[in-house]
């Protein structure tokens, strides 16, 4: 997508074969790229979420893993890089299938050649994931134009939670695809972005991307969606996923789950838009997923831009309190109006997902 | 209730008639006392929310009117200085039921004997808010107290939205006198505090209060609370209420909504704290209720303290980016276990009602 009119991807390879991404950790207010040289930077990247978004975590950490290939192709070697890159996030399941991916693309190929396949594998996963968002946003959009029918005179809205688009994936977005298709398309649409606390994706990157792609959006407190819904203000809520089991639970960013039961509470249709990658067949009850425990300073403090323009950090809870930061939580699939995904729309259930992916689905 | 050992009420008359109160918006890196003089300094410590919650509103607005009545007792003026009181925020019902016992008060008291007979019903409102509040912990308690035997060996988990502490009240508090009267007792409790997007009264005013009074605590994220029920780490939510119906809908600080709906998806006990004055019996349906939309600016900046100490002010949304800022929402009765007031505990209905307030209930 664009900014300021210039096309981005979120993670790129340069003319000179670096690998480039965004510091999202400094968006909104410092637009700066920065290069991973090697895989303990692509790591760093990760755990410190100058990258984040599951697609983008699971493309970040195969361009990883090619960086360290590149220093040490190695079997030992190749080990501990992934060991190194699996253990920055413990939720997201595409950086489970993008190392598992990148290491079976490995297996058999003479040391010399290991530095280009896994580049070349890496590539892939980044060109799959963005005809997946693509493709996402091709079949959410066509549930906006439905929607948007039933609304007309007055921009359709949409309700999104953390931040699900082209700077969580490689491009397009997961939960954004379907709103950047309708936009262009020239449905009107008016995203109602949650600020998602602790770490203010929402505010920060999801109106970012929005306002440069020029999306008309406001951003709200997490506490208010469930008012603006019972108001009648809120036509379809959808949201990415970082983990998806086989019985269509969503796990995502901490909160998702008290906006579907608000949706659920005012009949309001609510979506998780996601890409194969992020579903563990593994898994059918949402409580089995790990949940990232992440730093209280992410709650007791906030960044943001003084009046002079620079960014200040300050400490919004009493020294003497403790904080508790848990990243994610499990919606129920009898919460979940469908999933959107790269083959189309399915119901949130093991048969819904069975009928897109009959392989797979079976193989759970 | 205490700070540093000290027993403190919210506002309060000085040994030399003065009318003083703890301004919160410095809470809670900096604890400063302002005298109120005049009946605009009032209403600016109202509107500015130096001074906020429900009672305390009510009760300054009593003082407000006293200290325009020593300055002019006429009608006209007592006219004026109402109209000012209570177009300062238009969603908490104690605001408009202060100014008119006040009033009520001055019909056909002599212009000489106003001032003082002002000052004594402001300070009868006060004592009565006192009293009202220690009750409701008294009552809240007992259900403290049942569920405490239910889980032998830990500390009682509460959650709380907002602050409607002593702080809220004039001590006490609606929701915490529970909290503070079964910790007085002895019943270990921990409270998990809900930040409160976003003016964080949560994190900065009931946090501070409890650690004031050394009750175990922890700030969360709003988006938290319902992974916490999911997960049965909340034995109970309190939450106070800026206005009620007559049929029991709760409208209280935004989001409270959104953890009664998770508390009723888990099974966990909801129950709305509120005094007399918080029932509106002219309105049956929450949606009647004025929702109070407040400055875009209390959403996209932030203000803490710097590491210096200092405070400062960051921005979190884009300069592009539009904000909307809602106070409140409306939790329907059904979502509501109960209502702790101060003559007991009821169900959140028109009948709950009108056993406990037999007179009032039948006149709405």
């Amino acid at each position: 997508m664009k900014i300021d009119g210039v096309p981005y991807q979120s993670i790129w390879r340069g003319a000179d074969g670096s690998v480039r991404v965004i510091d999202q950790s400094r968006l909104p207010f410092e637009f700066a790229t920065v290069e991973l040289a090697r895989v303990e930077d692509a790591a760093r990247a990760i755990s410190s979420m100058m990258v984040r978004g599951a697609p983008l975590i699971g493309a970040t950490a195969a361009y990883g893993l090619a960086l360290g290939v590149r220093e040490d192709p190695s079997d030992t070697a190749i080990e501990s890089a992934a060991a190194m890159l699996a253990g920055t996030r413990p939720t997201a399941h595409n950086l489970a299938w993008a190392l598992s991916r990148m290491r079976g693309t490995l297996v058999g190929v003479p040391l010399s050649a290991r530095a280009e396949a896994a580049f070349s594998e890496a590539a892939a996963i980044c060109a799959e994931d963005v005809e997946q968002c693509r493709a996402i946003g091709v079949h959410g959009a066509s549930i906006l134009r439905r929607l948007a029918l039933a609304a007309p005179g007055r921009p359709l809205n949409i309700l999104t939670h953390c931040n699900a688009g082209w700077l969580a994936c490689v491009d397009w977005g997961t939960a954004l695809a379907p709103v950047y298709r309708a936009h262009d398309d020239g449905i009107p649409v008016h995203v109602w972005v949650d600020e998602t606390r602790p770490r203010n994706q929402g505010a920060s990157l999801t109106a970012f991307e929005l306002a440069a792609h020029g999306v008309a959006h406001t951003v709200i407190a997490d506490n208010l969606g469930g008012h603006l819904m019972q108001r009648g203000r809120v036509d379809v809520a959808i949201v990415g996923s970082d983990r998806t089991t086989a019985s269509g639970d969503v796990c995502n960013k901490i909160g998702t789950y008290l906006k579907a039961l608000a949706a659920y509470d005012n009949g309001v249709p609510f979506y998780a838009a996601l890409p194969l990658s992020t579903i563990d067949w593994s898994i059918t009850r949402g409580e089995q997923i790990p949940i990232e425990q992440r730093p209280e300073s992410e709650l007791t403090h906030v960044t943001g831009q003084i009046e002079t323009g620079g960014l200040a950090t300050v400490r919004v809870v009493p020294i003497a309190s403790r904080a508790l930061n848990l990243a994610f939580d499990v919606t129920p699939a009898r919460l979940v109006t469908g999933l959107i995904t790269e083959r189309g729309i399915c119901e949130a259930s093991v048969q819904g997902l069975r009928q897109l992916y009959p392989g797979l689905g079976s193989a759970g």
